[in-house]
């Protein structure tokens, strides 16, 4: 593998059957874009450009060789998406599906975005939808049949790949992609950076359809919003608003932890977030 | 990760409990030792010096901390040995345990050594012992009560991680380390390389005491010397007898492939190999 840089940023995710992921809530194909595209928004994630992946891959023997087949080129195109490409594997017996992918990417001389970096005051700025998978997720759990935008979101996660590296060119202080949750995601970044994050509620726009969704399933849209994973939106905080990129919407601000003791690190409008069903992810 | 070469080698590997190993014939720091010397091995069997590796581990609820933090520690002491580290990993819950090891290596700016550049009339040399592990692999799967130098063979392999750089210096013209067996190893170096392998069978001296356990055990010792895997030895071609270096052990030599239109790919002094048990592995 090449590495111009004299440097390699590395990533790794196990998928599990039965917890990832579902056969029969996604082709093979699906879950092979759903498992690169988590490892390839974390490579972006750190301002850095993927540049290949290898995989691990247990199966029962009576697993179709369609499905394997199916994952692997699910696996190649999602990479072919950001010029990378898969470059070895191994592949065993088991008794269920076991995934792994490692990712790696090249910083092209950039310092890493890392999640500690966030300074007292910075804006916080989001890229991409969130939501969409949780809701698409909660479809499939329940066997509804509508929303299938989001149960297509769910499938076949679209994180903004080429947002990372904007993000670090514009001088992004941290940033990650929404993997857990918003909420989470924050989290880490709070906790790393030591600073507390404060968003904004009137800068999340829920979609009609969700809050349609939502009101079909009994749950809180917000929920999915905040909370939700598997999107891999890009989340980062930059020094200014003025240093926001295009395309990137500001969500919040970064306050001093020592001025609230006993807040949590995440906020909304100041307070604690407490909408039904977000800390159900 | 730092990679001053601009290049990266590498490898990685499934492992699955039941199938790769089971708890009751090691300890979880046995399993990390295991799982990172496979995989560090395979590094240096491309002539290049492991800098690193990460870890996807999926687990059962109940299964012991002790357990994680001992297979822990076998891969942070087995990586330790060859002065790399664990650079990562991820951990989830699974119904069995899984465990994906990806490693990384530098060349050093030098060409990598590939199994498939062996030429007509290399010589094949091996470094390190085989048939110590599946000879420890058919002990505790007899429950058999003797041979604690094979079972600790079978538990901790010590591959000669030192002679894959110093093959490479020598001019090795392919190498690969031993994990599925000499023979069969070797016929993957015939395949890439277009040759065939002659090995010589006075070259391979069965240890009396893995002849006493072959008797006990009703198997064929050479079976487990030609044919086992997971010793991890060190085998490559040399373009001669003269450039292979000290420590290495000339065992063969290989043939031009046309010349032996129904042989397969790796004979024993000219004839197929046949002795009981080799291809038992």
């Amino acid at each position: 593998m090449s590495a111009p840089d004299g440097r390699v940023v590395v990533t790794t995710d196990v998928l599990v059957e039965g917890r990832h992921f579902r056969r029969d809530w996604g082709s093979g194909e699906d879950t092979g874009r759903r498992a690169a595209a988590a490892n390839l928004a974390d490579i972006v994630a750190m301002g850095a450009v993927p540049t290949g992946i290898v995989v691990g891959l247990a199966c029962p023997a009576e697993l179709e060789i369609a499905w394997v087949e199916a994952f692997s080129d699910g696996l190649r195109d999602e990479c072919a998406l950001v010029g990378a490409s898969v470059i070895g594997g191994d592949i065993s017996r088991s008794d269920a599906i076991f995934i792994s992918v490692t990712a790696f990417g090249d910083l092209e001389e950039r310092a890493p975005v890392l999640r500690g970096g966030a300074g007292v005051g910075d804006v916080v700025a989001l890229c991409g939808r969130t939501g969409y998978a949780a809701a698409g997720l909660a479809i499939l759990s329940r066997g509804f049949r509508a929303g299938k935008a989001f149960i297509d979101a769910y499938r076949r996660p679209e994180p903004p790949y080429a947002e990372g590296k904007s993000a670090a060119l514009a001088g992004a202080t941290s940033m990650c992609d929404v993997s857990d949750g918003l909420i989470q995601d924050l989290g880490h970044i709070a906790a790393a950076s030591g600073v507390q994050i404060d968003l904004q509620r009137a800068a999340f726009d829920v979609p009609s359809r969700m809050v349609e969704i939502g009101s079909a399933l009994g749950q809180d849209p917000l929920g999915w919003v905040l909370g939700g994973g598997d999107d891999h939106a890009l989340v980062a905080t930059f020094p200014s608003s003025g240093s926001v990129p295009d395309g990137w919407q500001v969500v919040g601000t970064t306050l001093r932890a020592a001025d609230r003791d006993d807040a949590p690190p995440v906020t909304i409008d100041g307070e604690a977030p407490t909408m039904a069903g977000w800390n159900h992810f």
